[in-house]
């Protein structure tokens, strides 16, 4: 039978009192919220102030309390919180994506070592419960990738700008308005959101601890018309795509804008939906579809886990267990259109390996083979000079046609 | 840890063989096929002798045997088999959906009253994980339908016949080449196999034990070229759609052909591929894609059934157990094109409320306002009278425009 639970809840935002109102609601749960710890003294609350506390401790040191449920903005606090929790011995559900990618592995084997079940479904990729199938349903199916549209306010962003013809900036705002993007959009827009997304996908699907930091996140902040222009004459959407890949026990990890035709579904994945394709040696292409942004995909995701804990609920890490030869390896080529100033962002990028080539007064780009290490390295080069750079839908198998001849024609004309 | 399953097989066919040679070569498992019931005594094999017999009791009274997987085709042999299995306290691993549906009450009755363990993912949408998905992740979500595309035979056809124009035989034999469709296609083709799967779709979505025979299925074998027009016409393809709903605790069942536009994820879901569309109350729209038909994507998801079996895992049902009030009633109105050729066919099938009518000397429709159980009733004489029947996208909100007079008009014409 399902077990009682007793939960403090950390935020009281719209996520929160989503969760509160279904949980005094619902009949098929055991679970209550009894302490709610939020921050601002001063704001007006639509429940009793008897529930709330300003101090932490109240709710992590009170013995009653056996499952903690994370949901503020904060990664260093809320890391904070959830391993002070997980050293009590509680139980704990977060939709903290920055916080659990950052503190992966420490958050892995503390909750090992302390027995308790720490789960992380709403961390990912709003309502489609990725990390639950990967887990259970992927479990000894050999995966090649894993790859998606991660993040709600880029894609939002990205189809109004390339389908409705608006600017960036109104799409922007526009989607602040809805609630999608955060005052500060950093986050989303640079591409580190997806990312952290990206990293714990890697350790549910292929076993490894990628660290945020040597991962590749290129976003859609230098995306400008003449790109989008470019994509839509040749038949492309503009799509921010994480992926995880492995090969031969090498994974790799890294996040940009990538060029997608009708073939792909992700072509049909729009505004602030979320969509996941998961490559199985065995069960061909899976594709999941759902809500990535919005309270309630978050709170259906918090829920449901709330519900696996009630029933003893833990990540079993079968892959980690499978798969300990895999490594994260980055140094991995693609195929990438690049718009670019001048040829020394193509030397800077080590892109010399050229498919095709365009210059012209307004703009300049190549479809190149640029290593992902590169990318990553210059980084700040490519963001300082407004490069933007957006991987081709096909993966590489073909040898590029660069020469010494049109390389040297290429540096020629421009 | 893990659990060690001593396996014996049912049925020797592209699965069996498939799934034989998976377990023999991973190391994730520890699972093992030991012996491999088969029929022709023969047909040349690929093993060794000493690992098949002809007698099914020498593995069901094995007491080393604690799993049994079932992939035979006979849905009346299989429950015997299965059966047999659970009363000797075997967990059971199907994929039937004919004899699963058929038996859906008594073998949720046994698997209860003998503790033991029966996973049938394999059963519905190949290597989608709808069951799983149902069970575990939206276990404490109010649901609102389930539908989707569940035969690939079917959607194959229907993708030849609309997109490439090809005649309806020629992509039944092109289906049947390429081992998508069984030599009688009848339970395809007629709506029987996606009827079973909804059946099994609506315990673990909405708790009920719906019965094959107050299901109703309408095929795709009546579709008519000049259906096929009217649809590109109005920029709809068709399906065909199995729809489980909830409303107020009725719980409705039925197959039959839709209309769908671009805007509908199904739209995209072509060839062999299956796609289900999950409405939970809180979560929105979910949806899942992935093979349909095929011996891989069954194998793949047969094998996550056999490693979810050595982690103890069983269904919960725990939608039963929460709406016990659900019950099962197909008194629900449609939005529905019917081809059809007198006027009698309209008032056989009660279709007297008609939003637009078309008449010609080619062929005549309606839009009109139908009940399922008008439908249900009535299946033979659409068989035999060769009308085609297609739920047209939209939901019944609307109340239609038929009155006394265009119902005389259009009598009249006809």
């Amino acid at each position: 039978m399902a077990k009682k639970l007793n939960i403090g809840l950390f935020g009281f935002g719209c996520v929160g009192q989503g969760l509160y109102h279904v949980l005094s609601n619902s009949k098929g749960f055991t679970a209550n919220i009894t302490r709610i710890a939020v921050k601002d003294k001063n704001k007006p609350r639509s429940l009793d102030a008897g529930i709330f506390t300003f101090d932490k401790y109240e709710i992590l040191d009170n013995p009653e309390i056996n499952v903690i449920i994370e949901l503020i903005d904060d990664a260093d606090e809320a890391f904070e919180i959830v391993k002070y929790a997980i050293l009590k011995g509680k139980h704990v559900v977060t939709a903290n994506k920055k916080m659990v990618a950052i503190h992966l592995k420490e958050l892995y084997e503390l909750q090992e070592n302390h027995n308790v079940s720490l789960l992380y479904e709403a961390s990912t990729c709003g309502s489609i419960p990725i990390i639950r199938t990967l887990e259970e349903y992927f479990d000894n199916e050999q995966l090649n990738k894993v790859s998606g549209i991660f993040n709600g306010t880029t894609n939002y962003i990205l189809t109004k700008t390339i389908s409705e013809k608006i600017s960036y900036n109104a799409a922007l705002k526009q989607a602040q308005e809805k609630g999608f993007a955060e005052t500060d959009p950093t986050s989303d827009v640079e591409g580190f959101d997806p990312k952290y997304k990206a990293v714990i996908i890697a350790l549910h699907a292929f076993g490894v601890f990628a660290k945020p930091e040597e991962v590749l996140n290129l976003g859609i902040t230098t995306l400008h018309e003449n790109d989008i222009k470019y994509a839509s004459e040749k038949g492309y959407k503009i799509k921010l795509v994480p992926t995880v890949k492995q090969t031969k026990g090498s994974v790799s990890v890294f996040v940009l804008p990538k060029f997608i035709r009708h073939e792909n579904p992700l072509f049909f994945v729009d505004n602030e939906f979320n969509g996941v394709i998961v490559e199985g040696e065995f069960s061909g292409e899976q594709f999941l579809k759902g809500k990535g942004a919005g309270g309630h995909p978050t709170g259906a995701a918090v829920l449901s886990d709330i519900s696996a804990l009630s029933y003893d609920y833990k990540y079993a890490f079968k892959k980690l267990n499978q798969l300990q030869k895999n490594k994260v390896s980055n140094d991995v080529f693609i195929k990438a259109y690049i718009r670019f100033n001048t040829a020394i962002d193509l030397d800077v990028l080590q892109a010399t390996q050229v498919y095709e080539q365009y210059t012209s007064e307004n703009y300049n780009y190549v479809i190149a083979r640029v290593n992902i290490l590169d990318l990553l390295a210059q980084r700040e080069y490519i963001l300082k000079n407004n490069l933007f750079i957006s991987e081709v839908g096909e993966e590489i198998n073909s040898v590029p046609v660069k020469t010494q001849d049109n390389e040297a024609a290429l540096k020629a004309v421009i």
